[in-house]
């Protein structure tokens, strides 16, 4: 079932330690077949090292679990309402990678400050608030994903494939898992950038508007002229 | 003689190294057996790509070599006070992982900021206080095990499986060397992560009460639901 | 064509990922043939460790590719210009290296504070400023090599071989693509420590001159000392 | 000639960039025969991964190169100063390394913040100011070494084996050296650990001195108990 998915899901997960985004059993990957409305995500709790493309976990978009003998991600109910929220997507990250999560704990976005973030996400960054807990007492994590919905209904969450949770971490998106994965090494970068940027100067400002335009459609849109073809 | 915690007792010190814990000989890993009333610890000073299972120490609670032709870590003394006050571990780690020691050269406790932190150490992790002249010179290293003992008199010590000791570096524990190891490389992560949340946003505040709940109880008590089982 | 540059470029191209330079495909390498007055560049958008000699692209000094399959990198047009300004030097390199780029994110120059940095690098190391509205829409990789060569009309661009563009990133230069990367590599440390430095004292001040002087004079020129003749 | 001797120090430079001290050239080590009045250093600006035994460099205490066809470290008459003042050091070390580097830039000694430090030096590590024009026009790398003897003139150089340099970098020694790289991964750390610190608490204070006398007298002198015998 869903073989091929399973195997490219399961090659996404393992970038994650090879990209230094997790520690220990921090983070999860999924990826969706739209057709079928089922999606495959990483079993809970278990160790990059040992993880296997066979212990993937296929879920549909109610949250139950159709195939697997593991307990999916903790974070699954998350995973369901983005992707019944955003129906462009194919794929989900969530991690705790160290300086995303720092901007998350700090409970700031993150400006844009240049061209290495304008090149993949349009405009800040957005970091979302905490849940009520009356929230979190009924649901934490589908209503984590309800509050990032809530936050995206009026925005275009293809331009910003990121989100920082407050006090807890980021999740980033993409047209499959292996894009996921990518803007989740760029969002760990950007934030690592500009950690520092405002170490060198406080007072900066983010970069001018025609920069960032510039940079966002030389590879975005249908004028993109970077890579090949 | 204890043969099998011996081999746990080294492997787990073999993870410092692996996790960039270590420099050098700075940190040590204990284990217990609590039927026999014996420990097994870190020879003192042996580099670790020297170690082997067979130079283990066995301690009695008294602190007296039963076993070893090496002298035992120089702080045995502070894991013979920790193993008699903190009747459920079964491991305990001491280093000088950098950020952790950062903090606590710094003479701070770590605020809980956020989940990865709150996901396995309930509140903030505490900084004990400087010993006196008399205290260093009358038995230091017994001390400083008398003096953390002391702090958690009246506080849960498996909720919070760390601390730092002022100007010193940090000792966590768990139900066994190994999942004392694991302790460290979170408090180390989260250690780096609260410093870098500061940066970005000086006046950050620990994260909501509820969210902290949130996240230890789905790890840890009756209700856990987080991994498999 | 160009066979023996292709393979230096190509060479000169993987040592940034070796060196930690560049994360995904976020850098470039030429170097040019000044007889013929071609360059070869990498390709634009290609992995790293996809990468292959033969995937080197030739340019001539209009930016038309001369030869190749692949569309040459998307910032060709400003080492174009920096070739056609900079008549002694042999290679370029662009990069986002994280250090030098959080600097041109704060748009500011980055002081000479030690002898790191002075045997290398004579001076601040200059931060450009942005290309206006105009400039972007006209020609903005080809207006930004305009700019820097503008900016290093009346310099010593040998004894500066470096320039950060502001809210975008460095490049470098040097007499051949491999001397481009040392300088970006040099640029990287000296990023870095000039952060560090003034984290560690704010009011830090340039090394004296006669220091910078000693120590540049020390590696350049007729009285040249260090290294074998 | 003096071929063990060559192979310590060549193991001894091989340390350097295995424990990330050195970038490129950066750095160099000596080890000095007492008996004959030799010492054996890098040669300069000589590649670490193509370094081989058989480069080092023969100087005696003139600094005359008496075997080697190479020249040796520019830094070779700092070493000659330093051996003639220290009588009971065995080895030499020079670096620029990142985090005690980036102190010297700021021109700060290193205040003793804690165990790290004080485990292998006593006191807080010495920034010695620039030279003056005159000192540097006359014999710049001779009076580096000329001003750090001085300093130490009636100060104890076997209990604070490291100096910075402002604006340029860090010294270290010991009784071999091997002794004197561990005694540079010890600075770079504490230089690490000490700029974290302050950054946790910018009013943190020095560890209190019996703190401090305990840890450096549990290693050193003839009530040390640390280690094997």
């Amino acid at each position: 079932m869903l073989e091929q998915l399973k195997k490219e899901v399961y090659e996404a997960n393992m970038l994650l330690p090879r990209y230094n985004l997790v520690t220990f059993t921090w983070g999860n990957v999924s990826g969706i077949d739209r057709e079928s409305g089922l999606f495959v995500i990483k079993p809970s709790g278990v160790d990059y090292d040992k993880l296997r493309p066979e212990d993937m976990v296929v879920v549909d978009l109610d949250g139950n679990r159709v195939e697997g003998e593991m307990n999916p991600s903790s974070d699954t109910a998350t995973h369901v309402e983005l992707y019944k929220a955003f129906s462009n997507i194919g794929g989900i990250v969530h991690t705790h990678s160290p300086w995303a999560t720092s901007w998350a704990q700090a409970g700031r976005g993150i400006p844009c400050y240049g061209t290495t973030h304008a090149d993949y996400m349009y405009g800040e960054i957005p970091c979302v608030r905490n849940l009520t807990r009356e929230e979190i007492e009924e649901a934490y994590e589908k209503n984590t994903g309800v509050l990032i919905a809530e936050y995206f209904k009026d925005k275009d969450y293809v331009a910003m494939p990121a989100v920082l949770c407050k006090n807890h971490g980021p999740f980033t998106w993409g047209k499959n898992a292996h894009e996921a994965v990518h803007n989740a090494v760029v969002l760990e970068n950007v934030a690592m950038m500009a950690c520092r940027c405002e170490m060198v100067n406080p007072q900066v400002q983010p970069a001018p508007q025609e920069l960032q335009d510039k940079h966002y459609l030389r590879k975005h849109g249908p004028n993109a002229y970077y890579g090949q073809k």
